[in-house]
């Protein structure tokens, strides 16, 4: 068999190619997308999947017939657990094996040809487990909307500034928990802890009844640094593999006790939620855009000529226990980011601070300047004091058990959607 | 050969009994220690080592020879980069092994003939390397020591309550980054970043001028547990396997205009260092001794009824370039944390947050409440302010290129030393 056919001047961002496999118009995995995932099925382990449509190729059971034996990847890296072995080949690997997997994909190609023949190189999304699709060394928070940080800053410190000085000189974050990061469709306990609901009488244990979602998106490192070395801005792209949608759960009557002075712990470990397609930088390339005017001036480091923004339509629904419909709750855009991946990567690693394939660095919320494009029910109810009519008559001030949270995200140019599907998660009572 | 010697009556805290290995008086390393550790040498790749005295046992070469077959341990994991595999096998096997090891280093046994046959069952300390001893998934950092925490927010708050209101209802703890922990004796890069001398001036880049230590122990988790549980006080050695010293280097200057309101990020995360031995908890078990008294009362799920703080002896000094003796700068206790082990895991799992072994947690800064036993440069020389003498007759407010950061750590009971050797990290001026 020859495969090696020569697919260097394939263009998989042409907004014209289409796939053999049915694609329908709103689908966010057209070719154009193709993002990587782990999945198994039920004859086979764990292993390497690319979404097309509806379905999932088989990256393993593609490698054995031959079809990439030329890109220069070890081919053991398809039956891993997790992507980082595949995405520690190097990005001109992974871009290779993604253009030839487009390539593959157009009507007439041979694999059209072997899928009749081997139908089982191909499964529908409803008969695969998704699995978490990276094993994360360390995942770092940031907090990088001016809208998020502003409404925040009002409602937990009224009587301060809400931006506290340095919000504006460098992208703010901390470390989060990396072990508590499931993948989308994972049930999530709600926690308990301390809170303090009066201020004059000492903190109670209990379960937290202020529990939220955070939108986010985060971005996954495709390269290691060694201890000492930093990343410039201009290398980002070399760095940043892919992204998917975050959601970092978090409780809110917990977070506000705690707190001070280390920043936030029990009431976001519990767990955080993340899409289960890691789609490329390369596929995000057209919707790159500017990032919004920063005053006052930056630091050096700092600085990015690249657009670094990203124009990716996010929303967030809730689905009550009785409710037939979802309700709509927020509606935002990726690009309203002050501080962007490029930045945050160079203050990350501005210090030495070394990073490791399959690193998660997420944004922080992402709202917008409207009341209806805050990232967080904390925002959307300002605190409670504003409940939101859920579709089944009910209202929620925060998240209820039986609730689940429900997060998609898509860029669309000429007609093309390429989108991260959705990460979702059902809120269960707290364990006894 | 018969290697299943009855030794399960066998009490390794005797001490009285002694190693046909010669060991110092003052050596950390006697048969009641026996702590774990990964090494190489010129002829093999990473193994498991204990240490005795001046010299590694190796127990792949051990495990070869068949003196651990009945222990239920797959032999497998002596060969592995990192002890997390060998103590997920389980903490009555890990002490089995511990127990064994102690009853083969008696003098007059098997092992002592072996030995004469095949000296390469064992290694001069000299004549190997020690590598990272646990692949540590989640890392934690704690503030339990009331006099650092005190300390601190003088200098840090100097308007408001030194002590914060949670500070003595919860443990505060924060993640870190667990990527930059390295072994004793590896160098550190000074780390540069944004800081802001001048109130009243924007924010500069450079390197820090603040660079500090901070004198920790850590525990390393034993036994995984699943999102939703939780861990009580009274479950805590169950997943306690050992502990280390810790240093957390901190730079002070990119610290104080970071922190708030995420708490501490570059000013951590450039460098953590530990020692290479890892001390069982059963190794320290003859120093348990009370924890100071807690006022106000604390909530139910922190009670802790048995001793779980550690009467274990502390000390740091620093050896300048041109230095001929290292300069004590710091003597303190582990015992004197207000907050102890039991109680940070118990709060860390109470909102369902899942552990994994290999995970670190470490104390914060160990500070006692005389001058000379602060835990932190910071402290020591309060903010500068009070430099310290060196031996060369130089002075340090802070930690300078060159010098090297030693501490050390011992327990001491009816004249037998249980000790953690030392970590130590020598400062490199920064890449440029």
């Amino acid at each position: 068999m020859n495969h090696s056919t020569n697919d260097s001047d394939f263009n998989l961002q042409n907004p014209t190619l289409r796939a053999f496999i049915e694609v329908a118009p709103d689908s966010h995995f057209p070719i154009q997308n193709l993002p990587f995932g782990i999945f198994r099925t039920q004859e086979t382990d764990a292993r390497v999947g690319v979404r097309i449509g509806d379905y999932v190729l088989d990256l393993a059971a593609l490698a054995e017939e031959g079809y990439f034996e030329d890109l220069g990847i070890d081919e053991s890296v398809f039956y891993e657990n997790f992507l980082n072995e595949l995405i520690a080949q190097g990005k001109n690997q992974t871009r290779a094996l993604r253009n030839r997997i487009g390539f593959l994909l157009q009507k007439g190609s041979d694999l059209e040809k072997k899928i009749e023949e081997k139908p089982e190189l191909l499964y529908h999304i409803s008969a695969v487990e998704m699995q978490l699709p990276v094993r994360i060394g360390d995942y770092t928070d940031f907090y990088s909307s001016i809208e998020h940080a502003t409404n925040v800053g009002k409602m937990f410190r009224p009587d301060g500034e809400p931006l506290l000085p340095n919000w504006r000189h460098l992208p703010v974050g901390y470390h989060g928990r990396a072990s508590s990061i499931v993948v989308s469709g994972t049930d999530i306990y709600r926690p308990k802890g301390q809170t303090k609901p009066n201020e004059q009488e000492p903190p109670i244990f209990g379960e937290s009844k202020q529990l939220d979602f955070e939108l986010e998106m985060a971005f996954i490192i495709g390269k290691d640094t060694n201890l000492g070395e930093n990343i410039t801005t201009e290398q980002a792209d070399d760095y940043i593999f892919g992204l998917v949608l975050f959601n970092d759960w978090s409780a809110r009557d917990i977070q506000k006790w705690e707190y001070v002075p280390l920043g936030p712990f029990l009431a976001k470990n519990f767990a955080s939620s993340i899409s289960a397609w890691v789609v490329t930088l390369d596929a995000l390339e057209p919707f790159r855009t500017a990032s919004p005017k920063q005053e006052p001036d930056i630091l050096d480091y700092l600085k990015c000529e690249q657009n670094y923004s990203f124009d990716i339509n996010l929303e967030v629904s809730i689905k009550t226990n009785i409710a037939v419909d979802e309700t709509t709750i927020c509606r935002t855009n990726f690009k309203y980011m002050y501080w962007n991946m490029a930045q945050q990567l160079a203050h990350h690693t501005v210090n030495g601070c070394n990073v490791r394939v399959g690193d998660m660095l997420a944004s922080g919320t992402i709202s917008g300047s409207e009341a209806d494009s805050f990232g967080s029910m904390l925002e959307l109810t300002w605190r409670g004091t504003k409940p939101l009519k859920m579709s089944d008559g009910t209202e929620r001030k925060f998240i209820e058990d039986g609730d689940t949270v429900i997060m998609r995200g898509f860029g669309e140019y000429e007609g093309v959607r390429v989108g991260f599907g959705e990460v979702t998660g059902k809120i269960l009572p707290a364990k006894k």
